[in-house]
């Protein structure tokens, strides 16, 4: 008799979360009566636009059903007007709808790639990159950028030096996650000039926009002349709206036979959540004032983490332009166990705080060991809370283990 | 300058969907003025139960967060709830929400098999399974089932002859899309029998379980004895409860290391839609007067259409027993081009029928080039009427080709 045992290879080599493999942790301090500010996850706390929660509740058919694979047409509509709108000019069929962004990440590395090929990614990344690369065989291949550049792009020979012939797109994410960094049009012309020079897809994962700095604006891929055939943007409503939960993403590309696999691989999931794509019809009557609201809150809120983690002495840090997360070095040997200290060891008052170790983000083994993502999407009172919280467990930590 | 126009190996092998495929010429034939009766994919008219739609509207909270991975905590008690009605008792941890059946089969997939490794499936099959194996590079080999065997498994031999070293799971439906055969409780133990023998999953695909007919039930694979390492079973509420749309589904294992596996690859995506689980929590509200009412339907419509078909010369089928699909081979040549004809040439009083031909649910080249599937997923009358509209096109096709 044989035991099934085994599991797939890609099975083993899945990554945990390194935003949710602290969970456990979380939970068992909450059922010891702590309160866990939450800064590993970037689940905002902004209230949805109250035109989107109304339509849901505007949905009166008798059942739910399928929808067309590539999203609904009134809700592809409502895309082509919102790209319109800094703009991009869209055909229905340069639109296609997924289950959230992750998803779009997914699908555009299945039609792009088969096992074994490689994707250059600028470390830090979005970890969950490497989990839809593990999924699809893909490999990510860094490039590493730095707090000391404001992680922003390196010369053209540090990214050519990474192109091999199997790699197949350059993937970046601007504003970005983890860094906050927002790339300039240059850093954008100088990857779609390798790409067109090396027959190399560019991926833009654009689902922070919006969210830039002091003034700044983060200029969309599809509005950069000449690269119909190799620009692929990666978008989702999660962030701009506060519905993470709803899982409603999208690709644009005006590269056909990409959209026509995309197609492919969508009608075999057959098609994307229904309601939550009839509530984000609304999004075209989102007024302007909800976004620019929601950009003057998260300054602030940049403002008093970034201040906080610079008055910390042994805290490496730089300033975000955009996105809600902040990179810090810490003064700790190993940023891991220092988060699972926060969760299992350190409280202040009945409150900890919880974080997301930094190395799960780099693919160069021992980057990120004493580095930590927060995202500040907590209010500000509460933020303040959670950077007392951090420098006084910084301050216990290092004396406990003598550094 | 290179032009970036090669995609991937996998984006050329995916299948467009055999089911969705056609809908092009629908969409035309319905500018035209058409009424076209959808018999081309399992979506049903019957309405939600109103515990559910009512759960809806009671989310009150400002904003869409991510749930958990596995799924909320509320969503899965009530899931043990709904198994522990017909005898699986399960713990939390067996259960993992996914999003839809769709997701619960591809990370399945991605859990047993490597690029390369192959799963046993019983041919006609849901053709999506297709769709995922191309996505995580499976390959599905068929064993054939029969009409004239009623759809029925084949002798041990017959499927054991199909195994080879990279053979992972065998991958079943029951009841059975497209097919509508029930296996017996013998027939799974002989499965079992197998992969306990030869060291392989069994993938058990229940999302019809409550559509069965003429007094039959279905036994979950969950409630055989002593196969708690091998057994996997991947379910959704798309059917049961009209809730195709809402893109909830779920995986059920007390195999440890494989949903350790499936939580790693869940953490990638973060989590299923939320506000749909919030609803759904609503299902053990749901009375049973609504699934005996709802089985009481589909038994006349498939009685409706099955006798119908039975009435048309030169039609081959078998009375389903379960689910709510009928298999069908038709005195035509190739059923592809048939139900093309029935969508651009044939109507009757400004109407026609769309099908989904049988050949993209075979994976044995030449299978299936004369048959399509029905889903008999509209009200008695439409289905009479449908019915007339297959016999007349049936006629005229034949008499047009000098068939």
């Amino acid at each position: 008799m044989n035991q099934p045992t085994r599991l797939s290879q890609r099975a083993a080599t899945m990554p945990a979360s390194p935003i949710r493999r602290l969970a456990p942790y979380a939970v068992a301090a909450r059922k010891r009566g702590l309160e866990v500010h939450g800064l590993n996850i970037g689940q905002p706390d902004i209230p949805t636009p109250q035109v989107i929660l109304d339509r849901f509740r505007q949905y009166t058919a008798p059942y739910v059903p399928y929808g067309p694979s590539q999203g609904l047409p009134e809700y592809i509509e409502a895309l082509r007007t919102y790209y319109a709108g800094f703009g991009a000019r869209l055909a229905p069929e340069d639109i296609f709808v997924t289950t959230a962004g992750s998803e779009a990440i997914q699908f555009t590395l299945g039609a792009l790639c088969d096992p074994g090929d490689q994707v250059i990614v600028f470390e830090p990344f979005y970890t969950n990159y490497n989990g839809f690369a593990a999924m699809t065989g893909v490999e990510c291949v860094p490039v590493t950028t730095r707090g000391e550049d404001g992680y922003h792009l390196p010369e053209r020979a540090a990214i050519e030096a990474k192109i091999g012939p199997r790699t197949r797109a350059i993937l970046i994410c601007s504003p970005n996650n983890p860094t906050g960094t927002v790339y300039t049009d240059a850093e954008i012309e100088r990857l779609a000039a390798i790409c067109r020079d090396r027959g190399l897809y560019l991926v833009s994962d654009e689902v922070y926009r919006e969210f830039t700095y002091d003034g700044r604006t983060s200029r969309s891929l599809l509005t950069f002349d000449g690269l119909d055939d190799l620009a692929i943007v990666v978008d989702s409503v999660s962030k701009r709206y506060s519905l993470c939960g709803a899982r409603i993403g999208n690709i644009v590309s005006k590269n056909r036979p990409f959209m026509d696999a995309i197609m492919r691989f969508g009608q075999a999931r057959l098609c994307p959540p229904t309601l939550e794509q009839f509530a984000c019809t609304a999004l075209t009557e989102v007024p302007a004032s909800y976004t620019s609201g929601v950009l003057a809150e998260y300054q602030k809120r940049r403002d008093v983490v970034f201040g906080a983690l610079s008055r910390m002495p042994g805290v490496r840090v730089r300033k975000p332009e955009g996105a809600f997360y902040i990179c810090t070095g810490l003064p700790v040997d190993d940023a891991n166990a220092f988060a699972i200290y926060l969760l299992t060891e350190y409280s202040q008052g009945g409150e900890t705080v919880m974080v997301a170790p930094l190395d799960g983000f780099y693919a160069t083994p021992g980057l990120g060991r004493d580095e930590v993502r927060l995202a500040y999407v907590l209010e500000c009172g509460k933020l303040e809370r959670a950077m007392d919280i951090l420098a006084g467990a910084l301050t216990a930590y290092r004396a406990r283990v003598g550094a």
